[in-house]
């Protein structure tokens, strides 16, 4: 099976082709990467920048508990730096608010949003509050990476085999507001140097891994029956909704055993699929390979 | 007169309290100031980052040509890295949109601020496209400036005198979308370690300059005579209205006659007033301290 970039893909493409506006000295990966990375002054380190938003009606609802909303804002965005094997360092946090009648459920939202960057141990250094017709929150990160490391999606080879972590599918209603960003393990993974290309579940695997495939120029064959479901999800479930927040990644076969060997986290890791040379296409024993499309 | 914080400063501060979550080695200013500046892992420089958002009924109308809305985006936060005296590097851009349908006015935004971070040196690396009821522009950067010489609002002391760059109010309907953030002249003072507090003017005079005073705990008389006005503006707007874009700084006054002779810019610069102590209070000739309160 062929698979065509999503209508998404396509209008961002279209969208932000005027964006990539300046060749910065020092910029190792920028627009369509997870996060961007760039040198920073300092010999040892990258800079890692993400920035993620969540928005009233698209990634919660009204009924959505206020402390939930916060924390899901921000653990978002540290799923992306977890898959650039980032640590992060701090965040401006931007939210709308209808009007100053919901300033207590925007009290309530910043409290869980506070809780959840201590616990993840980002300092929170600025932002802003502004009138939207809808409650929203826009989260931007600042972190760290050892120079050179941060793996992206373009680096999967034909025979790399492919990995998550963690369980897939079923995530609404309640695992998108309560999952762990992957910080631990991809640091680990990144430190290790591991990954030939990595990235976070997002919109599913369905859409995420034809990302990672089509900026590696790969083809892959995915194993519907090994892929780790999540309680009560159906594999199809696994592929095509999105929210996972795991890590996707590639490793070259020759690492594959120490990979297991020494993996120290009680998460599970799991190897669903292999790269094909670009040729081969996209296989997927017939689920359909699509996730959520933002814009269907 | 006495001046009590704006019902917006006082929400904020109420809303932000909770957000000041974690010490940060190495934070310079955090939440309250125009950016947040970081110690960088080089010694030579510290970081600087702002976030800053235009929301269409708030910062511009449906009427506004598109490309000037994404050139206001980009030019409101670069004024806040000029208050900080610092060079932009990157920025993360996210855009919200209505529906699929606005497609065609949202890349005409994006021309509007690539283009206008191409004339300010700004590389646009990451960022993202979500649906929102109204359209809005998110813009995060990342900025440089030599370490510990970032001013803030907290430096000013009785006796410094006040300047501002530039000519003050009647912005709208124009000249809030056209106006140059003062880049060159903020890294300039900053080199010269002129300024003992700065910040920019958006919110307008007669809100911004009491934050100021607040922050640094003084008082302060202007000069309404001397005010720098803009072509057809009264000295009442060149208080009451917002959105100027200009510099607002305190100088010791034995660095004042230096700052005259040296000044190599065609912007204008006027002192238009001086700090006193903070039991002093705030005075005005008479003309209302308030500004453009986003929550009023």
């Amino acid at each position: 099976m062929k698979s065509r970039p999503s209508r998404e893909d396509e209008w961002v493409e279209r969208w932000t082709r005027s964006l990539r506006n300046l060749p910065l000295p020092g910029l190792r990966h920028g627009i369509g990467h997870d996060c961007a990375v760039l040198a920073s002054p300092d010999r040892r380190l990258d800079l890692v920048l993400k920035t993620d938003a969540v928005i009233e009606g698209v990634h919660f609802l009204r009924s959505t508990p206020a402390p939930q909303v916060g924390r899901k804002a921000i653990a978002r965005a540290l799923s992306d730096l977890a898959a650039a094997g980032a640590t992060p360092r701090a965040a401006l946090v931007t939210a709308g608010c209808p009007n100053p009648k919901s300033a207590a459920r925007l009290q309530a939202v910043y409290r869980g949003l506070a809780s959840a960057a201590r616990r993840w141990q980002v300092a929170i250094v600025g932002g802003e509050t502004v009138r939207t017709r809808q409650l929203l929150l826009s989260v931007s990160l600042l972190g760290t990476v050892p120079r050179g490391r941060s793996p992206h999606r373009a680096g999967a080879r034909p025979g790399h085999r492919l990995f998550v972590t963690g369980s897939l599918g079923g995530s609404w209603p309640h695992r998108h507001l309560t999952f762990t960003p992957r910080l631990r393990e991809g640091g680990w993974l990144v430190g290790k140097n591991f990954p030939s290309a990595m990235m976070d579940l997002s919109d599913g695997l369905g859409a995420d891994l034809p990302r990672l495939a089509r900026a590696s120029r790969i083809g892959f064959r995915i194993f519907p029956e090994r892929l780790p479901l999540a309680s009560g999800a159906t594999r199809r479930q696994a592929i095509t909704q999105g929210e996972d927040y795991e890590l996707l990644f590639s490793v070259p076969s020759a690492k594959v055993e120490r990979l297991r060997r020494s993996w120290p986290f009680s998460t599970r890791l799991t190897e669903i699929g292999i790269c094909l040379p670009a040729r081969s296409g996209f296989h997927s024993s017939g689920i359909p390979l699509r996730g959520y499309d933002h814009l269907a």
